[in-house]
């Protein structure tokens, strides 16, 4: 169901693209940009930029540009990651280990806080709180610490199941790393990873 | 520059999904599906399945729907699938040392042929193909391979100095795991796989 009102969700997906942008910029050490700067270094009209930023509000006078915390700011509490998620990764295959040691969450407002598996070879190996847990136990813990965002990376066979348990355990939002589609209720939000599908929208340009 | 009868990008895009879709349904043994099918699996309204088909001729008839084993056979040839890229790699930590490693690739039209690093203590570990080579050797390996596709797995900070090895070697489409946007020349194709971006566009979304 959409309303009048509500924001399209392909703006809400370049929200965190300017984000991300805005980041690289301070680090660079600068304080102030334009929504021409953001789009010639992103690939995207300065008046895109500009009308999805009017959605929430006004972030820059005319002429002056944007004052890159401060938009930070703003996209991070709109975005909701002014504070940190904690998560589970589900499948501990090398992809799923890759992913739960993936250092650049905690600063993007993520935390993996477990990293489940079914399979007993793989179960307690790892340490600390990437230790692999038995996915039995997968639906508890989600309950117990409340958890409400997973990143799925069991094989395709396996994908829908887990998806299955995860939402009826209380999850809300999954990344999905199978490469298939998943079905889940209107109230659950999923994205994808799948590489082969980034590779072949590319391969259809070359020669 | 786009001309007038130039097939939007998005909807090159939206083509591996269902490629991707329509593979899942013959492993299930299915030989006729409709756009109706199709859209309820993924999401998407039948009547934008069927619009974005019509621009690469007719693929099926009203009532009848589409014969899956020839719409795949279809998508594969447009989006240039139907034989084997050779890809490298760039970047053998755990993500870079997992995605060569992937399983999925070969059969949608894809062969990681070798991992390159730059660190002295990663360079000759793993074995076969996937031993990690010295990326000094990089640029002559993709001119002498003619490789056109690179997968990157390496800090933000050295991704647009990887980029532009890369690019100047011949690579002509990119698939970025580094969390930054990359700057190349017309061109070049970047697509990029920031699991972040993805966690963020669903946070909006939570209560």
């Amino acid at each position: 169901m959409t309303s009048a009102n509500e924001i399209p969700d392909i703006v809400i997906g370049r929200l965190p693209i300017y984000l991300r942008a805005l980041t690289q910029l301070a680090q660079q050490g600068h304080e102030i940009t334009s929504s021409h700067e953001l789009g010639q270094r992103l690939g995207i009209s300065s008046a895109q930029i500009r009308k999805d930023l009017s959605h929430f509000g006004e972030f820059g006078k005319q002429g002056t540009g944007y004052q890159i915390s401060h938009l930070q700011q703003q996209l991070k509490q709109i975005l909701q990651v002014n504070r940190e998620w904690p998560m589970i990764v589900v499948g501990a295959g090398d992809l799923g280990r890759a992913i739960a040691h993936y250092g650049g969450f905690v600063e993007r407002g993520f935390r993996v806080v477990s990293l489940f598996d079914s399979d007993p070879a793989k179960i307690n190996t790892g340490s600390g709180d990437l230790k692999v847990r038995d996915a039995a136990h997968m639906a508890d813990f989600v309950r117990e610490h409340n958890i409400k965002i997973a990143m799925v990376a069991v094989p395709a066979t396996h994908a829908q199941a887990v998806c299955n348990t995860l939402v009826e355990a209380g999850v809300r939002a999954i990344l999905n790393y199978a490469p298939i589609t998943l079905s889940v209720p209107d109230t659950v939000h999923v994205q994808y990873i799948d590489p082969v599908t980034h590779l072949q929208r590319m391969t259809y340009y070359l020669e």
